[in-house]
């Protein structure tokens, strides 16, 4: 049986999401271990041992830790490729591969900037500097992941969600953390609105126990 | 045939080095286009219009473009399994994804943050603590490498340079520019040199016109 450690609302969704698909189509089960980020559990030196980063998500099979939401979603797609996790055809396939890396590699890190800003800067001027940049560019980061959404017919890659659209809802979430209205994007929100209505997704955002909208009008 | 959009030293160092490879093992063609960053041609439309974020690498095939170094890389290795650009065994090559998803969305954000630090602030003072900080992980995510890199017998999967051996090189080149003493990593800067004395790697360096060692001794 895999092991999916994760922190509630974290990118961590992404292969949570994946799992309990696959769980729903295959029979094949999985264990979700819940993280508690807020008492430093990921901070431990067992943890450290399966992931020297400290971060969700880590994917445990036969024992062996793996890391990086592309190298599981990738892992995932490979071990039960009838699931169509990712496209089949090659080229579709590629530019799949390379909007979740760009939504891992440039989306996530700039919110990031955003949340944890005291990773990257030390006074409150220069964090404040730091803040203020990366929400903007937070901001044209989700209106490019708004267009793609645009086209989700009725999920990313046709009848069923998969990784992206688990990967967009977490990134809409945390913009209403950054002060970014979801009503403001409204094609994105309907598709997060499908996503979450979809009962892989509904079952994951209950045993995380989270809520689709995040946005507080100030 | 397929093209690549190169800078001279940049990320797309390791496409450039699994194109050659593919060249001499099969014999297909590729065309290496320099975008001269100095210049600006990464931000004109038509750059645009292929990598909205306006950097390299771009691989355009059959006249579309696909972005992302980690899409790229799968889609070489698919395009051509028998060359075993990352291992056929299902774990290695899932270990395999989460460190080269690992170099690009850690190790290779933290150098930017070092050097295009106006990207992330904007005073002289916030944007010295940015550098700073980014200076120090980039340095303990360099001995990750390293680690790593010890393994390497001679080259990170065994007989021939792939895309870890490049993109380890292009690391430890970014670190001579951030201040970093190869000297201080022995087994990773000599895994550097015998992948700089490769045939496809030297190729590519002379075409890029780049050296190995970019540290200058205070």
């Amino acid at each position: 049986m895999v092991e999916l450690y994760f922190a509630p609302g974290a990118c961590s969704f992404v292969p949570h999401v994946a799992l309990e698909i696959v769980r729903a189509e295959t029979g094949e089960a999985f264990e979700a271990t819940l993280v508690k980020i807020h008492k430093g559990e990921q901070k431990t030196p067992e943890y450290l041992a399966m992931n020297p980063d400290g971060l969700v998500p880590v994917l445990v099979v036969e024992g062996k830790p793996l890391t990086q939401i592309v190298a599981i979603c990738d892992y995932l797609d490979r071990r039960h490729p009838k699931l169509g996790l990712l496209p089949a055809d090659p080229w579709a396939r590629a530019i799949a591969m390379s909007q979740l890396a760009w939504m891992n590699n440039t989306v996530h890190p700039t919110f990031t900037r955003v949340f944890m800003t005291g990773q990257f800067a030390e006074s409150d001027d220069a964090k404040a500097e730091v803040r203020k940049i990366a929400a903007a560019n937070y901001r044209k980061h989700l209106e490019r992941v708004a267009q793609w959404a645009g086209s989700a017919d009725p999920f990313w890659f046709g009848a069923r969600p998969s990784f992206h659209d688990a990967y967009a809802l977490t990134l809409l979430r945390w913009g209403g953390l950054a002060g970014i209205d979801p009503d403001s994007l409204p094609a994105y929100k309907a598709l997060t609105e499908r996503v979450a209505a979809s009962p892989a997704v509904a079952a994951v955002m209950a045993r995380e126990r989270i809520e689709l909208n995040t946005f507080r009008k100030a």
